[in-house]
């Protein structure tokens, strides 16, 4: 199986896991965990074929991704209990998917296009939709406005993807050098609270100024 | 008219009910009216055509649908004060349009890829992802997150479509039996608040290992 | 640069200013910056190409609209403590960028179909989509649920350039009609309160009918 195809499988089964132990947070019933675990698993590669215009999307075209979604929703609703902290492992499980995505997108994105700075960005909506609708959806704060690093280890990880293969690198290479950046930014910020500076007013005028 | 297109205008027409009755609710203006009847009238069906790459969409090819959102956004907007209780209203008609978008999405997903996974799932998203875009815009909590049967029975309707369809039954008979399944369990959850049982943490374990 | 290039690139360069100080308000970094003046900037624009079936979407086809929202993005982040109230900014600017993205999503819905009512439609969702993502991401309540006039706006924009379209003016006049039309009627309901009635329940019910 080519790299490519483990990644996206990869990802898909990540970010599925992530849904269901999602929906096992919000107490939802068996289908709930299948409808999250399938959103998550699935959205951020939905988006990235209907804005790059590979329609049908790739699961109506390959059923199989959403089985995989089926499969991980059902082994979360029976084993989550199993596991101590349920929050660490959908952490850590949603840098997997983020590190397989951003690497997926950039790939599909500059298949289609030759351009790389639509890889960089598919690459980045690729990695980080799915999330961001796993949270809209099960009413979460959305992780776009924790002060984490998330968004940015999504870009290295493209970037680092789209550079690589400007390079004259060779796909598998390519793929293992930006799914590692995309992992070690997103686990640093993890393990070790990394951050970048967010905005601050400067004194005198206030963040505030809100009528 | 054949059996299809009075489901889909059907589908159309409640969900723009659903979305109008929402906008009462929220004491919004005829144009906010005129919205979200319209998102929720045509929004699970865009995203059914968009993922199977029937583009443009169905409203886009055949703008009447537009016309009965209107009329709809209309007609409740100058007459929904007759109705004694328009949430259970609301509950009702959208239980419609979950009836026979269930079945919609499946026959337009089964017709456009021959594969019973996808119009499956086709069923499902086309029945709950106006619903889900109502609920999301008008800042109410998601169908999704409530206790209560509802992608179960646009399962349900889909999946029963989708047998009869592989069975062999005519378009119409399979119509009939999906959408009466549908609302059969859709019904039954309103009705006498069924319920399949939600995710529990077993003892020992509880949901709230967040940090 | 033919009229609609240039409104296409104001309203993407106005609506990512919005996104920024979206982005600002809530202190995010600045890779929060750029996803949310991406998002809002290319949002509106994405979806109507999408529901159009023209894909690859406009940005994938031309770059240079996300090198603006980068550009954009970071001279918010860098200069947005300069501004007295970047809430009345946002505001001014989500006018304008209302205005052109009114004009642009009629006038590409009426090219690709020849339909009057799809490009109204396409007009105000293409207006609208942006700021309804922005406010949806950034957690703020969105502005379809606000008492002021803000779809009503979009729509007599796209309204009064399919009109003037229509009536045999050039590409050029309509499409200042119809621009002028839009920031009039928003610039007004902010500068004068104005809006138009809201629903309420008539005596003897009440909207409270919620179980």
């Amino acid at each position: 199986m080519p790299i490519l195809e483990i990644l996206d499988y990869a990802g898909v089964a990540v970010f599925a896991a992530t849904g269901a132990l999602s929906a096992s947070r919000k107490q939802l019933d068996i289908i709930g965990f299948l409808f999250l675990a399938s959103i998550t698993g699935i959205g951020g590669g939905t988006f990235r074929d209907v804005i790059l215009g590979l329609t049908p999307v790739f699961w109506v075209l390959n059923p199989t991704y959403i089985l995989v979604c089926v499969g991980v929703a059902l082994l979360v609703f029976f084993g989550a209990h199993l596991v101590e902290s349920r929050y660490k492992l959908l952490l850590w499980l949603d840098a997997i998917g983020l590190s397989a995505y951003s690497v997926m997108g950039a790939a599909k994105g500059f298949a289609a296009t030759g351009s790389a700075t639509v890889a960089v960005i598919t690459g980045v909506l690729t990695a980080t939709f799915g999330g961001i609708m796993r949270d809209l959806l099960a009413g979460e704060p959305s992780v776009l406005l924790r002060p984490e690093i998330y968004i940015t280890a999504a870009l290295s990880g493209a970037l680092a993807f789209t550079l690589a293969t400007e390079a004259g690198l060779s796909l598998l290479v390519a793929s293992i050098i930006g799914a590692s950046c995309a992992f070690i930014v997103r686990g640093g910020a993890l393990k070790f609270g990394w951050s970048i500076p967010s905005y601050r007013a400067r004194p005198g005028r206030h963040p505030d100024d809100i009528p």
